[in-house]
């Protein structure tokens, strides 16, 4: 179906990550050799007249409302889900039907069964080979892939302790006001499955592990707030007609957790959006037998690495700039010490995925991949219900 | 008893600690006003040669081996023991029932049981006049106390969240010696007493709460190590004749929780001594509706404070150098810039307590503290023996 | 001469810098409201070829190879001068007196006679319309931007000492190879114009003042290099024939200076490439009656200020993430806590260009702001070859 | 004269650096083994009543008001120069005469005739055993000792650039009162014969080199100020009867200066009181060929070190916290993390310069390391009244 050497995008949906997803298609074929033309075909909304003006916007070549007829249309071949979670197995499970590739925003689905559900449709699709992949982004920082290199080459030995907690503070103000993402029908859950997956993912993949058992919490601070106003933020289903003042949260304001990797290490786990002064806090610590990594996304440029081979008096935690065109992708931009921002992971993101779908390997993350994180949101979630209990996954 | 003005100190113990006690009686008379004059009398140890070393090493009169005696006589006013865990009690809960001031070092005790009984003795003894501090020493330091007033005066708000973490890497070597702190029957636990209480007590302190429940999880990550040999260590009790190779260690390399505090806020509690690369991080962060408090005793002058009150574009964590006048204790040291280290803490302590000795006042922590924190240890032991299951306090 | 509503660009030259604005032209009008439709119409290069190449890897419609005659065409609005410094000067003239806009690359000419020659032109070309601005990029970091503002409102007092240092290594090693920027001829000067006029303009600009008289000193460490090899280099005009080996360095490897602002606060100012470990380490400290600012770019999403008339407790350095909203441009990116990076100043820089243009203002830093630091530039260097006598600006 | 293995001392001045001192003499035997038994004996000031008083607080054997006398008793046999600059080179030279050793604050004399009188006399007394010893303690900061090290061991490869900067904020004020430390009759000069002199010392200490040219600026910024009041400030010589309001200030509030080492390498310094937000940050940068080192005084146990031999992607910064038993003078104090602070270098000092006394060896930095600096300084402000021409040194 595809026209030679081109890859035609169709993006359902266009808010925050809409922005940044056309800003990757947009300027990853400038920087990167890419061995696909990628064209931003068609942008998909409810509303027609924000579709369109989303288009114009992030410069795609139309718009349309009605995602089903889109995802099986001849001259798309990628659809690239950017719509919130309640929409994403809907959406990538018929687009994996019609045998186009599938960029899935994380988390995978608002429920387990869900996720499960794109998993099978993800294999099904396999076969015919359309590729599938969920993205967290920040596996794509250069410093958070450079860390991954390290620890896979036993640069810190054997790993027994990860810290890892996303921090956020936009709803620390407990005037905020109610949005879709507070709403469990909608967000599936809160800090957890919004910052907590990608903190999830972040231990995972920079180790090379997978978690295995968890005991944790999750928690609400605020509990009701104003249904109007407020930046970037829309009604909820939990509040109703013209009368109502106050919408009810019904996901978590914050999670923490203990847990366990395949191979015995202990892993701490927290999100919080009430960690005032944190605004995009992921922060990463790996201790390994023979050294540590460190890890701060506000800081994102930099990887800190403490190697305890070196002479006791010459240990301490490098502080790496990583920017030099050794570094993962970074030969692409620019010289060293001219660093790059948030977006550029997603840039990153495409550059791999058009690679792999050129080539026919399965991209990573995977929906397989996407799974697992889910499993343990799952499992993080039946353990706060049950007293904190040790839930296997 | 008392020698009119004077103070008269016997110490018993002479390791680590009685160095640093020993630099606290010495240095505070000379850069604070003290209302009685300290005497290093007596120091006391097994090991009649050692002791009367230390004694000369450290400057004290004279020294002792026979502690009942020594915690008896009347030219002693104040026992301070700085001797391993397992002898805290008896030597405390004798020199008060003797009417003596006791300062003794953290955890209280080894066990429970023990803490509760000193605490007990510690309430007898005082209607007799004699005080009783427990030896939480970071409570003096300048930024900690800092911390703990702006806290108190509503700096940052209600205090939702708190990350504790006192990470140490001494044992990340798994060929280093095995040792006493190793060995459950002298040291009561690893990790957990020994840096896990301080972390405790600085929640505690700064955020003025108390935990009330906790869910947590202890962990031995090398559970054998050789008995000879190492700078700072000696045999256990695990390990027997001369034939023997291998001691078995008895306590918990790491340990986590979360935790509650009696207001609902939420706690992550870490200590470990495989945090290589960590080598006395003891590291806090407060997270309030109004602001942040973050402090690291590697780095332990300093204190950051987040104002969520300022502008939302002046807002930052302001590193403030805590060396000013009018920082606590402070004005007793050097001009502004010039910093203090760790053994200072011990002046403070030793400061503050003969000011309340001399006024009759109780000093803090007093044992009852200590004994809260004893019982957080407890709860967070039987929760990791009980599937982490939550343990109110 | 334009159409209406749309601002057609020439860009003359396509190095390290045409990547950099190119992307800056594209990426702008997905980002921010521009007042004119922006076309990347035509890239000018020397060789056919390579400009072709250009335009198609950096998405420009076509490309050229005589800049004269592009730069009359009715069919551009707007000439991008990005090519090295020594074309400078005829190129911008060349196009102002075609009646174009023009945004030239800094430092704005090799010589001072250059710059005053473009200031002349920029100047006649004014009155029929055509706005000139020079491309000192990092105004436009917001924390510049905002550090500027803080100072203008009074934020910092009365300026009294400045220190500047912009800090680079890639000639720290003496075998690195010769090119362009090491030839007086084709780059003017070395460390002095390259980054030192960064460094000069970042201290005018946010203190908000002109620096009246210098001493300076440059120094070259390695006076031969190879002709041959190195990423990024190309043969230089120092060195002939296929038998040569080195070429011969002409100009400075690092500059260093004092200097006085117009109300007289004290300068210091260095620019090194042979500052080992500094990649592109502009480092900028403000000290004013009440308080301070710190900049660095490694680090530019961060400004540090310290607030002198705060309580004597609570002064720090306050570390500003600045991407919040409220921040200069920022509101045109993502979430608070999501950086940007080197190539978003460029962005900025067109967004405020074509806004300048569309409301027929003067942009800034105008030519005549260019010329200033060229004289800054060139009194320092009169000054170092003077024993370091002062030079009046 | 002196006792078998005792070491008599007498300090001459009783003020901050006299608390300073006393608490080195105290302490060290407590933590290093020193050869020499030292003995508190006599402090020395003009006012009865105030040096008597020191001496309880500092706890001195005895006072007396004679310097003259008790630099010539029996019973002395080191005699230490804590008085203000005026008095060192009357007081050091008569004691140097009379066989004591002498240990004397920085800078050496407020000329630099007294300077060389100065050498001269312990050159002379050198014959008969006397020692003397310039104060330059932050030599004995265990980070800069082991930066020195690192030097001299070739880690950073040939020193290029050095940046060095001391920079305190307590005059920044305009309204804090005059002092003795403002007029030049007492105090030499300003800020830089204060903390310039630690800063050059400091560079040619860690580089291990000497500064041989220097162009200089010296500048007050605030010429008069009120005669009364503040802590820490006595009257100065500049302001007569009870009718005058305002001192002259006559010494420069801030220093800057550019200088070559005798290996070519280029420095540039800067000393200022009037750096808003620095406490007591003397901030120094060495680039070589192969590295490069950061040290900053606020943050006195932590070096950071970059090698630029390693690979490139792993090259950054390390900040190693100078704690360990490896790293100099730390095996005699605390664990590993648990850092030192300011009064610790005075304790080193006193440890060395016993340890040399004892040996028979010269200290360092000698009265003619001290005479150097003392060159520098002269060189400089002769620099900078003659329109910061070129001084050889």
């Amino acid at each position: 179906m595809a026209e030679a050497g081109a890859l035609r995008i169709a993006m359902v949906g266009h808010g925050f990550m809409g922005a940044a997803h056309s800003q990757a298609w947009r300027v990853a074929p400038h920087f990167f050799d890419l061995p696909l033309e990628v064209r931003r075909s068609v942008v998909v909304g409810r509303d027609a007249g924000r579709a369109a003006a989303a288009a114009e916007k992030f410069g795609w070549d139309s718009s349309a409302t009605d995602w089903r007829e889109v995802v099986t249309r001849d001259d798309v071949d990628l659809v690239d889900v950017v719509a919130p979670g309640d929409a994403h197995a809907e959406v990538a499970i018929a687009a994996l039907e019609a045998g186009k590739h599938v960029l899935c925003e994380k988390p995978l689905g608002n429920t387990l069964a869900e996720a499960e559900a794109m998993n099978a449709a993800a294999e099904r699709a396999s076969s015919g080979g359309a590729k599938a992949m969920v993205g967290f982004s920040y596996r794509r920082v250069p410093a958070v892939a450079f860390a991954r290199q390290l620890v896979a080459d036993g640069a810190i030995g054997q790993v027994r302790q990860v810290r890892v907690a996303y921090l956020q503070d936009w709803l620390a103000d407990a005037n905020a006001p109610m949005t879709w993402r507070l709403d469990k029908k909608l967000a599936g859950s809160g800090a957890l499955g919004d910052i907590g997956a990608h903190a999830i993912d972040l231990v995972q993949h920079v180790v090379g592990t997978r978690l295995v058992a968890v005991s944790g919490l999750m928690h609400t601070f605020v509990t009701e707030r104003p249904l109007t106003g407020g930046r970037g933020l829309a009604a909820s289903s939990n509040g109703g007609g013209a009368g109502d003042e106050v919408g009810k949260v019904t996901v978590d304001d914050a999670a923490m957790a203990m847990a366990r990797t395949a191979e015995g290490a202990l892993v701490s786990l927290e999100a919080s959006r009430f960690a005032t002064g944190r605004k995009n806090g992921l922060h990463l610590e790996v201790y390994g037998s023979d050294g540590a990594i460190v890890f701060d996304l506000e800081d994102m440029n930099v990887l800190q690495v403490y190697d305890a081979r070196r002479g006791a008096d010459r240990q301490g935690f490098t502080r790496i700039l990583v920017t030099e065109p050794e570094h993962p992708w970074m030969a692409g931009w620019w010289p060293a010490g001219h660093i790059i921002g948030y977006e550029h992971t997603f840039t990153h993101q495409v550059v791999d995925l058009v690679g792999d779908i050129a080539a026919g390997r399965q991209p990573s993350p995977s929906f397989a991949e996407g799974l697992q994180v889910q499993r343990v949101l799952d499992a993080l979630e039946r353990s706060s219900g049950e007293g904190s209990a040790w839930m296997s996954i």
